[in-house]
C-alpha cells in the first residue's frame, strides 16, 4: 500500500473508532424482542494523499459520515443478523460506494447481552450482561476479496489441578522448581480466520456465524478442561494451547487458521516464614493470584493451504 | 473517633488494600475441588497517634503483617466458607489479637469463578469467570459489636421495552420529551445490611450467606424484569429501584436495610438528517448506547428499627 | 434526610454524572485563549417521594435537564472562573430554581490542560495534558449554607531515600524487617474544606480558589520532599502525612480541615537466589514496584472549631 | 517463522509481560540520586516445538527465568542508561545465552518520573509523575541484526483555534458542516525506527537515546502548535500529522521512519433548543468533549531506503 510522496514512502489509513450502536428487533407479534450492542471500528485505505500533502480534502470521507453510515445500515437491517454479517455489509458498502476507497477494515466487538431466565423461562425482553466477548474483523477489497476473522476476548478460565510444568531449561537465572501439580489460569484471546475469500462465497444461512462462534468456544473450553470427572493433564500452557487450536481446526472445515493467546496468569503458592519458623506452609491450598507479571504464550495454527 | 492532637481534631485509619488470595478445598476423595478468589481490604482504627506525632511506631501493626495474616487465616480455614464468614473471622482476629485496635473494617470482593459444565455435567475442577461480583464488609469492634453488609457489584441489566418516563418537571432547560417506550439499562450496585449486631448472633450454618447472596440477587432481578411473558412497566428508574428494595426487605427478615445505586445508562434514539432530509428515523429500533453522561439514581430503604 | 415511607425509613438522591463540558474564553483582541475541561457530577436532594412510590414524576427534575443546565450556565460565564466558583454557581442554581430541591451536591474534576511553551514562550492557544487533577465539591442548601471542598487526585510522588520504618509491632505474623533506608512512593489524594459556610462569605476575587489550589499543592509537596539538598527523613507514611496536613492548616487560615489519603505503594527490594546461591543481592538499587497490595494510610486534621 | 507441524503451518512465541523493575543510581558522594521505573515485556522466538507437540519442555526457557533475568541485568547496570540501551542489552542476552532462541523482542514502557523542584532548585532525590510515556522496542536476532523503535504514548494536546476541516466528500450520509474554526485535540502515539540495523552500529554515547526522545517530542509538539503568537492553521488532522512526521524525518538523520496515530478527539459545539427556542447558541465557546466515537487517523512516513 506504500506510495512515494515527496521522496518518502508513505502509508495511511483513516476511520472512526468506538462507534456504539444497539439494534432491537421484534417478533411479528412484537412480544419477543432481540437486542445486540456493537462497538464498531472502521478504517479505510483510500487514495487521499492530497489531504496530507496539499491541504485538499476532496477525497476524504469524513469520519463523521462513517459514523452516520453505521446507524443508517443498522436501520436497514430489518432482520436479526450476526455481527460478522454486519461487518461484511458495512465494509462492502464503503468499498462500493466510494471510488477512492480500495479496502475497508471493519472490526466489531459485541457486548455479551444474554437473555435472562425468570421462573425458569426465557424472558421476552430482559437481558443481563455476561462475560467474554464475541469479536469480528472483515477486510473487504473493491474486488470483493474478503478476509473474515472472528474471535473471543476475555475468556477467563481456571483449573485447580491436572496441570504441571517440568523438565524446562535450568540455568543460572532459574529459580522455578519442577512441578506436576499447580493451578492453571489464563484469559484466552482467540482469533480464527474463515476460509471464505470472497463476498460471494459466504454462507447465506441466517446467524450461521453466531452459531459457529458458540461451537468454537465450546470446543476450546472442552479441550482446555477435559472430561468432567477425569479432566486432562496439562504439561504446559504450550501443549494445552496446541491441543485447543488443533481441535478447532480439525472440527470446523471452514476455519482456515486459528491464533490463541493464553497468558499464564500465575497463582503463586504461599509459604510464609519468619524467625520463629514457617507459619504458612503450602499444601496445594493457599495461593496469591497476580496479574503482573504474567507469562505470555501465543501461537497460530493454519491448514497448510492458508495462513493468518 | 476524633482525638485532640496538638490543638487539632484528628482522625486516622491504616490498613492494607488489594490483598489477593485464592483458596482451594477438596472433597474427601480429593476429586471434587472448590475455589474462591478474594481481594481483601483491611483497615484498622487503633490508638497509634504516636506514630503520626512522635515518630514512635510502637503501636503500629505493619500493613505487611496484615497481609500475612490474610494468608495465615485462609490456611486455617479447613472447610469452605462464605466470603462473609471470612471477613468476620479476619476482623475479629484484629480486634482480639491487638490491644490497641478498637475496630477492624474488612472489605472483600469475590471474583466470580463459576464451575463449568462439560458434556452437560459439572466439572470436578474447572472454572470460568462470570460477570457481577459478590462483595462484603464486616466492621467489628472490640466489644464484639458487628456491622455486616453484603453486596453486588457490576450487575448490568437491560429491558428493551416496558419502560417510560413522563410527567416530570418542564422548565426552560428541559428538552427531553415524555415517553412510554424506551430502553431501560442500568448497572446495579446493591448493598444490604444484615440485622446481626454481634459476632455471637451470626448464623452458624455453613455457606448461609453465600445462599442468601444468590437469593437476594434473584429477587432483585425478578422484580426488575417482571414475569417472562408480560414483564412489568417501569414508570421511572426511581419506581423500579423502590420496588426492588422493597421486595428484598419484605422477603428477607434478617436484612435490615438495603441501598441500591442504579445509574440510568442511556440508549439514545437515533434520528439523523441532513439537507436532503431525514435518513435515519427512529422506530424503537436503532440506539446509541453511551456511558457518559449517565443519570444517577440511588436510594436506601430500611426497616424502621435499623438504618444503614 | 430520612423519611418514613410505607413503614420504611427512606433516603434518596438523584442526579447526572459524567457531564463533560469545555469552555473557551478569549482575551479582548481574541488572540490569547483560555480553556478548561470539566467533568461535572450533580446530585439533588429533593422532595420527590411520589416518583418512587406513586409513579408520579411531577416533582422530578429530569437528569437530562440537569445536563442541559451545565451547558447553559457555562455559556453564561463570560469571564474565566475557578472550578470552585462554577460548582457553587451550579449548586446555587438548583436550590434556588426548584422549590422541591433542598440541597444540591456538585462535584467537578478538572482535566489538567496546561498552556505549552514553544521557543521558551507561552503559547497563545496551545495546551498539553498534565498529570494530577484538581477536584471540588460544593454542597449548597436552600438556606444558602455552603460546604466547599477542594482536592487533588492522582499526585504520584516518590523519594529514593530518607525514608524508613522501624520499631513497629512484632508478632507471630510479622516478617517485615526494620529499616532506615527505603523508597517512599505514594499517590496522594487530598481534600480540604474551606471555612466559608455561606454562599455570601465566599471571596469574590477572580480565580481565588485556583491560586489557592496551587498554593496548597506546593505546601504539600515541599513538606513531603524537604529541602532540595537535605530532604527530610520520613519515619513512617503516618508521620509524613501528619506533617503535610499540619503544614497546610497552619499556612492557610481559610482551610478548616484537610484529609489526606496516602497509600504506601511498595517498591520491594530484589534479592534472588537459587541452589547455586544468590545472584541478585539488594544494595538499595534494584526494586520491584507493585500496585497490589498496597498500604492504606489516611487521616484528617481539623481546626478544632470545624470538622469534615 | 512458520514451521510445518503435524501437517499444519505453525508459528509461536512465548515470553513474560508486565515485569516491573525500578533502578536507582547515586552520584559518587551518594547525594544526588537517579531513578527509572520500567515495565518490561519479553517475547522469544525459539525452536521449542516439542513443548507444544510432544509434552517435552527441554527447550523452554521458563518465563519465570526471563523475569529473574530482568532483575539480574538491571543489577549489572552500574551506570544510568537509556531505556533503549537496556532493551538492547536484554534482547542481546537472550539470543546469545540460549542456543535455541533465534530472535528476542523486548518492549519497555518507562514511567514518567520527573525530578521535582523545591524552592526553585532540582531536588536531589525527589520525583513526581508526569504524563506522557517513553516506550521502546528492540528486536535482536542471533546474527546481531537489530530493529530499534522508540515512541511516545499518551501525549494529549489541544489547540483552541487555528483548525478547520472543509471541502471533504458530501454524500447522502454526510451531516458535518464545513468549518474553518474548531478545536483540535488528539492523543498522539508516535513510533519511530532508528536506522541502526546491527547491535554494533548503535551509538555508544551515554543517554544518547534519552536525549533523542526529548528532541523528537519537541519537534512534534512545535510542529503541531506553531509559533507561540501566530500558531499554524491545520486544514485537517491528516495535514498536521504529515507535517509532524516530515519534520521529524527531516530533522533527525538517524530516524529511518516514523508512524503517528492521531485520533481526532472531538469537542462538539453545543447548541441546545426546546419549544421555546434556542437557549444555548454556540459561539466558539462551549463544547462537549467526548472520547467515543473518535476519528482515527494514522500514517507512516519512511526515508525511501527503509520501511517500518
Amino acid at each position: 500500500m506504500a506510495k512515494n510522496v515527496e521522496g518518502f514512502e508513505f502509508e495511511q489509513r483513516h476511520g472512526k473508532e468506538r462507534v456504539r450502536v444497539a439494534r432491537v428487533w421484534k417478533s411479528k407479534d412484537g412480544k419477543q424482542q432481540f437486542v445486540v450492542e456493537w462497538r464498531v471500528s472502521i478504517n479505510l485505505l483510500s487514495d487521499c494523499v492530497n489531504s496530507y500533502v496539499r491541504d485538499d480534502n476532496s477525497d476524504i470521507v469524513a469520519t463523521d459520515t462513517m459514523k452516520n453510515t453505521v446507524y443508517a445500515k443498522a436501520k436497514e437491517c430489518s432482520e436479526i443478523l450476526s455481527v460478522e454479517d454486519f461487518a461484511i455489509l458495512l465494509a462492502k458498502h464503503f468499498t462500493s460506494f466510494y471510488s477512492q476507497v480500495t479496502t475497508a477494515i471493519v472490526k466489531i466487538v459485541e457486548k455479551p447481552w444474554e437473555r435472562v431466565n425468570v421462573d425458569g423461562q426465557p424472558h421476552d425482553h430482559g437481558f443481563k450482561l455476561g462475560s467474554e466477548k464475541h469479536t469480528t474483523e472483515a477486510i473487504v477489497k473493491k474486488s470483493g476479496a474478503l478476509q473474515l476473522t472472528s474471535g473471543i476476548e476475555g475468556l477467563s478460565v481456571l483449573k485447580t489441578t491436572k496441570s504441571g510444568f517440568e523438565g524446562f531449561v535450568r540455568d543460572k537465572y532459574t529459580i522455578l522448581p519442577d512441578t506436576r501439580e499447580r493451578m492453571l489460569a489464563t484469559e484466552v484471546t482467540a482469533l480464527w480466520r474463515y476460509s471464505y475469500e470472497s463476498l460471494y462465497s459466504v454462507p447465506k444461512k441466517p446467524l450461521y456465524f453466531t452459531e459457529k462462534y458458540l461451537d468454537v468456544k465450546r470446543v476450546l473450553l472442552d479441550t482446555f478442561f477435559g472430561s468432567p470427572k477425569e479432566g486432562v493433564y496439562s504439561p504446559s500452557v504450550q501443549a494445552t494451547l496446541y491441543q485447543m487450536a488443533k481441535a478447532a481446526l480439525n472440527r470446523f472445515p471452514d476455519i482456515a487458521s486459528i491464533q490463541l493467546k493464553m497468558p499464564n496468569i500465575h497463582f503463586i503458592p504461599v509459604n510464609l516464614s519468619n524467625k520463629n519458623g514457617q507459619f504458612v506452609k503450602f499444601d496445594d491450598d493457599v495461593y496469591l493470584p497476580t496479574d503482573e507479571p504474567h507469562g505470555s504464550i501465543e501461537a497460530s495454527l493454519s491448514c497448510s493451504r492458508s495462513k493468518m
